[in-house]
């Protein structure tokens, strides 16, 4: 299994630990944006359901839900909205993974019970948590299917467009999305390396020294693979990572987030 | 696999889906607060540091990181700051997942360039959502390994003293933490069941009726399960959970979260 620490890393060389199946199947991801044209097999979606509700949940609250969506026009409808990703129209199944607080705004209201705590950053904290702890038990279970996935950020570009095209009530917006399907097999996805692990892991506490010399072999690691792929990337990885961090204008509508979730019925008190 | 599906949703019938290991483990989730006085088997933080690097992460900008913690007296005050959570003290392992914008930000400082969009909730956004991307992919990789965890939302109790005391510089802070370590066998821990899947999954869109029939069918569930575990809960489970967020005064600290990210260095604009 050396080769996937080599490949997750970069390295040369790799411990040679020895990996259970399901470990296999996390080190092996891969973000797939090319698919077959091809139907997913009957259950498939009931099976990701059941691997995502068996994620935590804070205080099992459960505040996450999940639009299905396989409508093709529907589909490109939210490709255009998150920047026109062709992926979205050639998924088989496209899953929009919502921050759900209606739920138990409508529990309330039936019982008569206060919930002034939803409009607290920290529920939407909860939610945004929940959801994504189910999206990720929803990726790794099609991954062991041998689906591939891609997460869509781009579903935060145009919130009430999103909101407005999935029917959603208040207290509820589309966190981000999520493709899967059958990988393309002419169009392979390569295992993209990460940060060596000193750069993210501290022990006891933070050490700030650990950023710099770890983040300089990670350049040197990202440009190997960028010619590797022949992918023909500007500047080196810090350089566009903080390309996409410049500001408002590179943020292709998320600059207004707080605004569009404000909007939506998520105060951020 | 029926007995998972069976306990997943605490129906008397569930379909008969052949299960892959990696299924089985999402499945057989449970959360474990009882640990065996036992220290965790060498290289088993770097592999689950690697399951969670290898999580997806927008732009691959990386943005989180996690300090493990095994020293007694700083796993105590930890635990005293999350509501004295005695679970805390008793797991060999206890992981604080950051969201760390810093290691950008110094990133950009070394090369003078602008990194305004880190003042924004889209990043806050961004780093909420990596890091409980990777920290999934730890609980699972720990539970493929026959180790428990249990997520601890206390961590959002106190920010700034869990700041000072993991010495973590401005724009990072304690989302969660984690406690891992081998279960109780005296103890063991049962699979919770959730909501039937037509609360959570909608088709194509939001379907505002999916909410009140299903979540009675779950109030009866859990009741059933409550007793089945000799536990004495007051009221449904819409009732409590309702009580968790009826208003600021139950929100153990938490509902100056937004007030206490801003003194961490994130903006939240």
């Amino acid at each position: 299994m050396n080769t996937l620490f080599q490949a997750r890393y970069g390295a040369a060389t790799a411990p040679g630990y020895t990996l259970n199946p399901t470990l296999e199947t996390l080190l092996e991801h891969r973000s797939v944006r090319s698919y077959q044209d091809k139907a997913l097999a009957p259950n498939t979606l009931e099976l990701l359901i059941a691997a995502a509700q068996s994620a935590s949940t804070s205080s099992n609250l459960q505040s996450w839900s999940v639009v299905a969506i396989e409508d093709p026009e529907r589909k490109d409808r939210l490709a255009r909205m998150a920047g026109n990703q062709e992926h979205i129209r050639a998924c088989p199944l496209f899953l929009v993974w919502l921050v759900d607080l209606a739920r138990l705004d409508a529990l309330g209201d039936r019982r008569g019970l206060a919930r002034d705590s939803l409009d607290y950053l920290e529920l939407l904290m909860v939610g945004v948590i929940d959801a994504t702890l189910a999206a990720q038990n929803a990726a790794i279970a099609a991954e062991s299917m041998n689906l591939g996935i891609v997460y869509i950020g781009g579903m935060r570009n145009q919130p009430e467009a999103v909101a407005a095209e999935l029917g959603l009530p208040p207290r509820t917006f589309g966190l981000f999305g999520m493709c899967i399907g059958h990988p393309n097999p002419e169009r392979p996805a390569a295992v993209k390396p990460r940060l060596p692990q000193q750069a993210v892991l501290h022990r006891e506490q933070y050490n700030a020294k650990q950023i710099t010399a770890p983040a300089d072999d990670y350049i040197t690691t990202m440009s190997n693979f960028y010619k590797s792929q022949g992918m023909k990337t500007h500047g080196d990885w810090d350089q566009h990572s903080l390309h996409r961090v410049r500001g408002p204008e590179a943020m292709a509508g998320r600059d207004r987030l707080a605004e569009a979730l404000k909007k939506l019925g998520l105060a951020l008190r």
